[in-house]
């Protein structure tokens, strides 16, 4: 098991629940409970996705008894978004291409379209 | 084990050998032994690494035997920056709060400055 904090990151970000739950916490602050509502599980298994997500310092946990509420943390989000912004380029840049090539259609279309204008005339 | 799209590309970027292979062939596509070479990995382990970003969709590989480049593909990684922007106005706004909060300062100080040079005229 890779231990870096992107792989960490990354690996408890791969659960549909998990996102679901910082989706929740991404709105304010939520207590297990209120956490664990929206979701068919049980309490035992909301607690092991959120200490998943502690683990990778995507929420933190009040530490008052009783009333613990989670929070969403940005720090791993913003590492996430550094990473995938080095790739963001090569999309842009083929939707550039996209975009030129579909330009070039035009241009020919309407150079075509003068063309038979011109003959009619 | 979840199996919808973004688990499964999380999961297969949750590995810092498999984001190195998609760091090379960011620059373009290379053969297996290419992508192996700066790794200390055996040929099988490369492969094994290939499969899953392959199965993600991260990755497709060339049908030619031999020469089979692989090739990076931006969809799923499209998602994952789709994903991640949904989160990025909480660390904007909670950076708009110091800014502000640095400015608030900035001003008290500079009208503390004011009235002292005040006082001294």
């Amino acid at each position: 098991m890779p231990n870096d904090e992107l792989s960490t990151t990354f690996a408890a970000l791969a659960d549909p629940t998990r996102r679901a739950i910082l989706a929740r916490l991404a709105v304010g602050e939520a207590t297990v409970n209120e956490l664990a509502a929206p979701f068919d599980l049980s309490l035992p298994a909301v607690s092991k996705h959120l200490k998943v997500l502690q683990r990778a310092g995507l929420i933190t946990q009040g530490r008052r008894a009783q009333w613990r509420p989670c929070r969403i943390e940005t720090a791993p989000l913003k590492d996430v978004d550094a990473w995938v912004e080095r790739y963001r380029h090569i999309w842009e840049e083929s939707f550039e291409r996209l975009d030129e090539y579909v330009g070039e259609l035009k241009k020919r279309e309407h150079e075509q379209e003068e063309k038979n204008h011109g003959h009619e005339g």
